[in-house]
């Protein structure tokens, strides 16, 4: 396993395979993993607030048997005072075994490492890379699935600006017989570089469609994201087009049973809740599988995947 | 023990006999307890900051073993995203074996709760509920007193917005021979719906002052709290009255030898630090007694509290 | 040794050589001490924000095999509804074994210990002390040197506000053949009372000289110090300044082959970045030592040392 992971893409399929291997395996009894990391430190250090994935990662250090300490956001963070990531994360790897860096700044983690005396995990740089959430979404994807090919996969709402959307693509884009169905307003569709410079080469199919309903029931996955106001012209577009991305049981009349419904949370209005009981909602599952495959990803990175036998 | 603690009411006499008498023995013997809830996590949510709440949550389940993680303020939280309360606590859920919850609006803990899969105890919501606190008093009356019935309770300062006061008058009312004493200011006298509700239909003695000289010698408690000048219409009113509402040497003369003084920190100025050395002032015996009965409140709904032999 | 560790100068020359060998001890084997603080908390309570000093600390304590809960930040502290310092530290020494805080305002810490029921380390008042970085400077200066006596030691930088500057100055005066080299603009020289109070009774020969060049073949020490802009009239000043005062590979051309260079950290630009690799910087080896030091006072204050039998 590498020592740095900033690009889910840095990760091959063979190391996302055993890294799901290694989470499904901590499901299957958690408390054999419960002092791996016994006496290590993981250090948070979020210097944008992300309480989600923060408190993904500390409990999935804690439920290591590890220990936690970092800073929840930049204003309490000594960047203030003009210091530069680099000896920001050079500092901290001298007080920690393990670093998760959240930055508002696209790249500032190919920067923290530079000096960085022990392994990093990037946890969000702006934009940019979201490794552990496009982990958590194939995790969640094998397990409702059972495998990551031959599957047809739509993504609903801001596809122009959603980076989980775009890593999800990408890393998808890997595995055989996989289509893509993209559901998006005119204003919000995927960048054209991800099917120019990728899907297009590789000749994987792909759809555009506004909206929900016409392709429904071909999909496998349907992964919903957030449309925020702030990314349209005028609010007259975005009232008239916010409920056409808005799933609701309605929505899911012709879908199939075995769906799997995704998003990466949290959720304003995208999600009606009267879908939050049907047994095709996998949301919080995902929030699950986000503490597990941080552990998985942890204990590689520590090299102490093998410390514990395997069932 | 039910799963989730959100008013101090929703705990019967027996349930708190039972919280109490948990509390003892840990006190009689910490480092019995001290491994309890290893490998158990404790979420401390504080949408609005709390120190003192936060610290004795966290000190509690560290004491038994325990592990913490949480944000101490809601500029920290992903609600500012949008996300619904009872959609951030699901999460947290997922994180956590145990949630303790702080939010600045009344009857957020109900919403919160709707789909935690956790118990979660309410840190205190606005000006309404807060029974962590309210547990801690009636430890320290019980461990001061040795019993609950038939004590003259005095409250004084600011009756009017004092949730602890509301909650502990309301605790107070189910023993028998109970009686209170209120003094305060016209402008802070106790809400009549407490009077009108409660205690006039139980039948339950109490009285009404202007100042704490004249009932001083009938008090087995005196409840101190803080009077805030934002409550007075005017600066003169606040000046004039103020001083009447500070507890000093003096004005305990002619006060019972084993009076206990309580208050719910963090104090102003309102008990002179002269009465600090005064073997009836309790209010920092209140809070270890807040961390202890913390620990007696994880371990029963955590189902722990039978883990351990008692003495 | 002591309960409080207020000022540097609270520790005598022989407590200080128990410290260091306490720290030499950890480092040669950290695994002894894995456990030793097991079941103990330590609170750091940072007023203002230190995220460097915050996590020596906390990651001390965890290694310790201790625990660790507090606020980053004073906006997150109840100080804000008018709670004294003392009671502050009154509650949370109620929640802890040992407490670690930081605050803006000199003399803090001595209003904060009266009613303190556990052992308290000042983590720096103000432009006042801050014992553990001095500790730090020392154990640094002893390991890479051996000793602390018979050195010359030059500062350089903002000798005049730099208040790590003066309490290594009193520091190292304790010891016997030292001789101090002063580098700074003539706006930001070592405050007359230094030398008028501590280095001329005592006899201790020192230079004050307006650059590094013209004194770094003398030097066996180099503490260098950030120039801050804002600590000038004007900008002219501080731009025509500024160069002097980073240190760069040319100026390290005829300084000695074993020279210790040393920062307290976080620097700006005063040390330029291609010194980094050089064998005699020294400042990343200080963060360690940061670490090991404060284990040993934690360890010392807790009269835990003498809990591992040394090696």
């Amino acid at each position: 396993m590498k020592k740095f992971i900033i690009d889910p893409m840095d990760l091959s399929v063979d190391e996302i395979n055993e890294l799901v291997d290694l989470a499904d395996d901590i499901i299957k009894d958690r408390s054999r993993y419960q002092d791996v990391c016994r006496h290590k430190i993981l250090a948070t250090l979020f210097f944008e607030p992300s309480t989600r994935t923060r408190l993904s990662f500390e409990s999935a250090m804690l439920s290591l048997g590890g220990n936690v300490l970092g800073f929840p956001s930049g204003n309490v963070s000594s960047a203030t005072k003009g210091e530069s990531v680099t000896d920001t994360i050079w500092t901290v790897s001298c007080f920690s075994d393990i670093i998760a860096m959240r930055h508002p700044k696209e790249g500032a983690p190919r920067v923290a490492i530079r000096r960085s005396k022990v392994p990093l995990i990037n946890a969000g740089d702006g934009g940019h890379n979201h490794p552990t959430q496009t982990l958590t979404d194939l995790l969640t994807i094998h397990r409702e699935k059972g495998r990551f090919d031959h599957l047809t996969v739509g993504f609903c709402g801001d596809l122009k600006f959603g980076r989980t959307v775009h890593s999800l693509v990408k890393a998808m884009s890997r595995y055989e017989g996989v289509r893509f169905v993209f559901i998006s307003p005119e204003e919000l569709m995927l960048p054209d570089y991800l099917k120019e410079d990728l899907l297009d080469p590789l000749g994987i199919p792909y759809k555009e469609v506004r909206s929900m309903e016409e392709v429904m029931s071909d999909l496998d996955i349907l992964y919903m994201t957030r449309v925020q106001q702030e990314r349209f012209f005028n609010e007259q577009d975005y009232l008239r087009l916010r409920d056409t991305y808005i799933l609701d049981l309605k929505k899911l009349d012709n879908a199939k049973k075995d769906l799997c419904i995704m998003h990466p949370l949290p959720r304003v209005n995208e999600i009606s809740t009267e879908v939050d009981d049907d047994p095709r909602a996998c949301y919080f599952k995902q929030v699950e599988n986000g503490r597990y495959i941080r552990m998985a990803l942890i204990l590689s990175l520590l090299n102490l995947d093998h410390e514990v036998e395997r069932l």
